[in-house]
């Protein structure tokens, strides 16, 4: 137990005290044998009994005792890591993606995922956090799976599936803060610093006195995924506020340490980040100056198309009107590198060559995408289901690594809110500011996040999925899945080059040929390329001139 | 004028108002003929009269009002720009250098530094601050030279002089935060941040909305001193603590702007950071990811030294003790690479090869070291002269940029306390402070800054230096500086093996053989070189084995 200010510290296991010895001046030990599945906490200065900062289970929430959890072996599994070549990562949430809410519950759709495309699924935090449900971003037992979902024995079953269907377990972890309520980490020490402020609580202490503690916290909690659950990759939630301005920032530190695991482990281990600063610093190799990750989030690449797609000119996406915006993300992933934005009141971005395509991971909706509007609308839901398929198309036809948001697949009718289920006086404070919000944003209708029927309306409703539209949508999705392959073969490491006239966008990179019609009335051009792949069929092809339905799109090979 | 949330504002000149125009959002222009010599300040939204942020001149202190101020021609002059070369750094402050405490009082003073074989002088910081003298990190108009000293016309004449008489000119400037009394930045715009924290005072805003006012603010600063004053370099104060966690931090921004610069302008310019972060990407490269500065210092090479001649072990020495530490510091010039510091109670530095020797400002005394002990004490008055003079040679002989401090040369008698000129209670405040920390540290006395006496007492005593034995100590910093180029040809890139026994330190680099005889009795050991400079006359050379006097130091040829 790291704890290098307290004077007294006691391991409580089953309501018996076992006084702790202090160790190497901040760490204390007790020898104690455990069964699997005892309950304990920890007692600092006789203070209250509170749970392992490092728990690996919290079967009662967040506020109840820890339980002891040994990892069971490491399976011996045919899964050699992942590789995502043409696939896709396929963004989901526990508790709304399947009728069970459950790791358990994901399994039985890890076929419909195989179809997809999918080469990795990325589960939205699973850190225990308060409540019965939520989106996980307010986690405070970083080493505990939210029991809720089926705790370390589910979160370990669904993996073992995963792997065993080929595909992939990337889990978003939130090293940048932990959540307002049930963290008790400052009852133990010095966790956190009050030199920098985050937008959602105390900064995490990486870089002052005592940061040993917030450091190795984060790095033995990457390591557990990696090791005791078999995971593939890490997303890393909001690196912008991951506060370290040392020398050795602890992410560099995180990277440095992935190589020695993978040596170990024997498969290769991925780290992703969300960065909203377009810093390809993030994804450059360490010995160019930067952090080595693998690959970066680029909002860009969303707000651009989401504008171009829906016609939205309010927040932030009035950065992102025009083509040149559209034409930048789709040819380089940023549109933001170093130029002045209006919307942030200051120059945005990295000057300098943005990184190679499949260091970004790029969407059209995400969990903050749909879930952070009032009205938690898809893009199927702003703009029909032909206009989703144009941009899907314009995603999966990209060299970036493409990111799927649950249910985007078959235009589910589903919202996707914001939701969560504090205790009553910070729930309201959430309910307050989440209402405030909407009003700013101007919607005309809002969604109490702690009202129950919030979260219902959020889960995904499996029995549509093979009505109309929905399948059509999903056959859509399935094709571009399969023909990825020789669209990124086709398009080899070229830039794209892209035009936009009137409603109609021509996109060649290599020798792959897109044109899509945007607008509301079919268009005649020219498409001098095999159709390989059309959302509606065109008229006229082939043929010197074809006519482009509206809102589809002729993907082809020249 | 940069006022981008201002509502009016209006250009004041001799008691004239002129209403000013928004132009492109953020800026306001009015076009007035002044006189050069107009006094003049700015009214936002009707408030009071305040000094311009990037006022030229403020002839009334801090409080004042602008003076209009028009950069003469460039001066003509076979200065054709700062090489360092085996030449050393000469830190010192304006205001205690010279019995004048001014500009103008410096020049008198060149041959003296010439014979010392000093490149450039570095002058601690002088922009405008309030009071009567000061240190000058509390400055408050970043482009105004402060009146006292000369204003801008006086620093210009300072300038010409040193350039006439082959020396540069480096300016310590102050980009982490502005000074507590006479800020009135926040007066017209969002400057500052509330989202980090400096110890010093709040800190500027490179990295939020509105960052565009504080970045350009520093950069034009640091332009304005290059172009309208010819420095050749500029020396930024606690880089570590100018928090900028965009994308493109605002120095890595300075550092590629300087480049465009000196193509201007035909000559090199330089910048140097001190950064107590051991991080050496400050230095590296901007293509190998780091800022491509020209050199940044090092405590760690100052407090090894330190430690070892005085024997002090406490505070942040205690990490320092040993001949490991000086071994480092001599080696690599730094100690702490990614190791834990026990006083920090974090890990400290960059882990990796450190910065070339050519990129490590190193000294054995500077303002702060000396001045921030509350006795004021230096090295000199800590072991006496001929331990200090054991101190310069080992930094003289080093592969580093030797900085100098002001009056170390001769082994000055004078104190360097902290002092300054606050108003009443903010000065109380500081002293108050002040006098907390003189307990902590253990001192015996405590010297108020406030009091003018402290100031006086921190004068340089040039009377005293052609006297015993400060002459001595003096002469024999001129023959280590003669010697200096012989000293880097000798020991060519390589990197020093150091051993130690008992009180004798060996240093071997290259060709360069240096025997240091730290304890209080003679010593006999082998030298198996050619002398080329002894601070006292060994006994028995030549010959197999020579006695090495006390507290004396032996460096040769092999």
């Amino acid at each position: 137990m790291w704890a290098p200010l307290a004077h007294e510290v006691e391991l409580v296991v089953e309501g018996l005290r076992f006084p702790m010895r202090r160790e190497q001046g901040a760490w204390w030990t007790a020898e104690v044998a455990l069964e699997p599945g005892a309950r304990y906490g920890f007692s600092v200065n006789s203070g209250p009994i509170r749970p392992d900062p490092r728990s690996p289970s919290q079967p009662d929430g967040v506020e109840g005792l820890s339980q002891f959890w040994v990892p069971p072996p490491r399976l011996t599994s045919s899964w050699h890591g992942l590789e995502i070549g043409a696939g896709s990562i396929y963004e989901l949430h526990v508790g709304t993606f399947s009728n069970e809410g459950t790791f358990d519950g994901i399994v039985s759709h890890l076929d419909h995922l195989k179809r997809l495309g999918v080469a990795a699924i990325e589960l939205m935090p699973v850190a225990s956090y308060p409540g019965r449900w939520g989106w996980g971003y307010d986690g405070v037992d970083l080493f505990a799976p939210q029991a809720a979902y089926g705790g370390p024995d589910g979160l370990r079953r669904l993996i073992a599936a995963c792997h065993d269907a080929g595909i992939g377990v990337i889990l978003d972890v939130v090293y940048n803060h932990l959540g307002p309520s049930g963290n008790y980490l400052e009852y133990f020490g010095p966790y956190f610093t009050d030199a920098y402020r985050t937008p959602w609580g105390k900064a995490l202490n990486f870089d002052r006195e005592w940061s040993e503690g917030a450091r190795e916290l984060v790095i033995d909690n990457a390591q557990m995924w990696f090791f005791d659950y078999d995971v593939d990759g890490l997303r890393l939630d909001a690196l912008h506020a991951v506060y370290d301005f040392s020398a050795w920032h602890v992410i560099e530190e995180l990277s440095e340490r992935r190589a020695a695991w993978e040596e170990e482990l024997g498969k290769r281990l991925w780290i992703f980040a969300e960065d909203d600063r377009n810093d390809w610093r993030v994804v450059a190799p360490r010995s160019a100056g930067g952090f080595g990750l693998d690959a970066v989030w680029s909002d860009d690449f969303h707000h651009a198309l989401h504008a171009a797609l829906t016609g939205e000119t309010t927040h932030y996406y009035s950065d992102y009107q025009g083509t040149v915006a559209l034409a930048s993300a789709l040819k380089r992933g940023y549109v933001f590198e170093g130029q002045y934005s209006a919307f942030r009141r200051r120059r945005h971005g990295r000057p300098g060559a943005p990184p190679s395509p499949a260091s970004l991971v790029c969407c059209i909706q995400n969990h903050d995408q749909v879930g952070n509007r009032p009205g938690g609308e898809r893009l199927s839901h702003l703009v029909g289901p032909e206009l989703a398929k144009v941009g899907a198309a314009l995603l999966l036809s990209s060299p970036f690594i493409p990111l799927l948001f649950q249910g985007e697949e078959w235009a589910a009718s589903s919202r996707f809110y914001y939701f969560c289920d504090h205790e009553a006086e910070l729930g309201k404070a959430i309910s307050e500011a989440r209402k405030h919000e909407a009003l700013n944003w101007g919607a005309a209708t809002y969604k109490d996040p702690q009202d129950p029927a919030t979260f219902e309306a959020s889960r995904l409703r499996w029995d549509e999925a093979d009505t109309s539209p929905h399948r059509q949508v999903a056959l859509w999705y399935e094709t571009l899945a399969q023909l990825r392959p020789v669209l990124l073969e086709l398009a080899s490491q070229e830039e794209a080059s892209v035009s936009v006239e009137g409603s109609l966008l021509t996109l060649r990179r290599g020798r792959l040929f897109l044109v899509a019609n945007f607008g509301d009335r079919p268009t005649k051009t020219k498409f001098p390329a095999d159709v390989l792949a059309s959302s509606r069929e065109p008229e006229g092809y082939p043929g010197g001139e074809v006519v482009i339905q509206e809102a589809s799109v002729l993907v082809g090979a020249e």
